[in-house]
């Protein structure tokens, strides 16, 4: 095919997601330490568990292990799901569930059941990259709003959507995630989640919840009453909440779900119907056993000591090696966001971070308007205590190498910008 | 959520699947023989073999087997299936792959890529459901296109072509599935697929071939020769190529793939990776360890001789108890499509075929121009013989009952349609 009009508006304007490109860069082989993409600990997903599980599933010759299933999901683990959110203070009734693909499908999801072309989404200032993926995908346009120490800045919220109704734009929903932000770690305050809402209210507007992390607070600095959902106070079906197994049992499986008002998740169910049936069989079976057996519930305070100590390790190189670097301490989640010196140009300095062997996100990559040139998220959740070590000595090596090349840079140069 | 008017115009027009709804009545728990979702039977299914691949992949400890994973697909899977093409007589590289979550995600896909809402999407009268559900939600323009005795009208194609260009339209893609179509069963002639490419090269148009039942071909009725893909022959990527795992190995799995031209294909990738960033990463090992294992090549002529006789059940039930009913004899797949007497309407005809046990698709569900009343799909991959036939009866003591009910009636009247 040569005929390039033939793509859609959409997919002309595709592009590869910042994240996924440095999957690319893993996948050569050479050692490199990734701070990149938030993957989970792999040493401590339930091994023995899950083969215990798969083995009693296949050996049951259960038809629907491996069979067609309904759209909305396995029927048992909607009911386990109603337990979790019930633990998380949200009253679902199954009709308000459906499984996910993951939360990323939940995100396009959302996407195309409101949004048509031109349509604003509300995001936070940065935000999660695939979120900004599949918003762009539906045309929609994003408009930002800025952060807080204690999350989205409720003024400036209200100050943009003014802005946007006095130029005729239609706001259709607000894209947060309250706990442990994708990328900033930072948590919505309580006495804000409330105001939030009562905002959403009176401008009506929905709000797409976003809250695969809300486990994973760290006990020393988080309690289980920070991170209650702003889903759990909604009376009115105004929020759309999504969550995920992804980052506590494991994300190869591919289970996710949203909760949104009877008449949303309709909606969403007849989208997901015609965008690929239904939630893999033998996953969804996967993860409700592991639900039902008490798996998922004995990983989570395992898992909270295992993100906080690697969050220390990480907070304790970048204090030894890089003096310039600031960052909101999380209290939870996998991710610590980093701002450097104004001079420094992330982006541009990945390549050389790559020569040294480690390797970030871009903070522009989480910016719907084109800020972050000097930020960069780093991941401390997949790596080793050692490795984290290991990779802020590189980073700091990068940055020094950086220094050292801008120093002996013609004056009118400095790196070029990719 | 009280305010409707926040629906995107593609969910304010989603509806249900009809199939999915056949579902639903399923799951109701009465006794009904379902001869209406294309379900592969599990009887065949290779469960001792798929116990022992789980086995060793989760005693491995590979961290791959559970985490995230590159959203082409896995490698060694992928490498599998261009042998897997090789075949099917189609050399591609592995830039021309992209694994998909199931071929509805496929076919998802491809419409997002392609398909600006009111672009003109050609299909073959009748045509498959799940293919209109994914281009409805693209808000795609779909005509249809009769068929012949072996398939597609070639002549009726281009005046189609034709006139929606003296109308200003512009013509995407033609859909077609070749082998044993979904849901008449019919097979395109050989001749005719050399035809159909040269008209899409002269056309300037694009060809979506979705091949799921390829590998089902009856012995005594076809060769591996009449299977032969379009996209065999196609020198210019003009063709994008669906296949599945689904009818051959099992559907639970949700793998799939799509074969295009590398520019297509990177594009289809970034969709995905917006969609649902991966598809299963576990699911992805255990097809391509059965593959890897020769377990789908031990599958392929037990599964061609299982349908062939379910086939064989149907055909002698349907000769014994309907006389008036007609239907092309399949050469292959899952699907017998049956047309009843004109005056028969058997959207209508739904419910009473419920309260006798037994339940079909409607004709109507699978045309884009609202033909199709008195015809209905009968699926015969998923009951046992014994079903088969007992449902058959059931299904002549609905027609028995609906022509008494029809006699009774007022002559202003008839059975009501829903």
């Amino acid at each position: 095919m040569t005929d390039n009009t033939l793509f859609s508006s959409a997919a002309s304007r595709m592009a590869e997601s910042a994240i996924r490109k440095m999957g690319a860069v893993l996948a050569s082989g050479r050692d490199v330490i990734s701070f990149a993409p938030g993957y989970p600990a792999p040493e401590t997903f339930p091994w023995e568990e899950f083969s215990q599980i798969a083995a009693e599933l296949l050996a049951s010759r259960d038809a629907g292990v491996l069979q067609y299933g309904p759209t909305r999901g396995y029927k048992p683990l909607l009911e386990a799901i109603t337990g979790i959110m019930q633990q998380r203070g949200i009253a679902v009734a199954m009709e308000q569930l459906l499984v996910t693909t993951g939360s990323q499908q939940g995100l396009d999801l959302v996407a195309r059941v409101f949004i048509d072309p031109g349509d604003v989404i509300l995001v936070e200032l940065p935000t999660y990259v695939g979120a900004i993926s599949a918003f762009r995908n539906v045309q929609a346009s994003m408009v930002g709003v800025p952060q807080e120490a204690d999350g989205i800045a409720l003024e400036a919220l209200d100050e943009t959507w003014q802005r946007l109704r006095s130029d005729g734009r239609r706001v259709k929903f607000l894209y947060v995630v309250p706990n442990f932000q994708n990328p900033t770690g930072l948590l919505i305050g309580l006495d804000k989640r409330r105001r939030l809402l009562e905002w959403a209210e009176r401008r009506n507007v929905l709000i797409v919840e976003d809250d695969p992390y809300r486990e994973l607070y760290f006990e020393d600095s988080a309690s289980e009453a920070e991170v209650r959902p702003v889903k759990a106070d909604d009376t009115s079906g105004r929020v759309v909440y999504l969550s995920s197994f992804s980052k506590t049992l494991a994300p190869g499986f591919r289970v996710a779900w949203i909760a949104a008002a009877p008449e949303i998740a309709a909606k969403l169910e007849m989208a997901k119907q015609a965008e690929d049936l239904l939630t893999g069989s033998l996953d969804q079976r996967m993860i409700y056993e592991a639900c039902r057996r008490g798996v998922l519930e004995r990983q989570l305070p395992l898992l909270r000591q295992h993100y906080a100590h690697k969050r220390d390790v990480m907070q304790a190189a970048l204090q030894r090696d890089l003096r310039d670097a600031t960052w909101p301490k999380p209290k939870g989640g996998f991710f610590l966001w980093v701002t450097l010196p104004a001079s420094i140009d992330a982006s541009a300095m990945i390549y050389r971070a790559i020569e040294h062997g480690v390797i970030y996100v871009t903070g522009e990559s989480f910016y719907v308007n084109g800020e972050g040139q000097n930020m960069l998220r780093l991941s401390f959740s997949a790596p080793t205590p050692e490795r984290i070590d290991a990779g802020v000595a590189r980073l700091a090596a990068t940055l020094r190498a950086e220094a050292e090349a801008r120093a002996t840079a013609p004056a009118t140069g400095g790196p070029a910008r990719s």
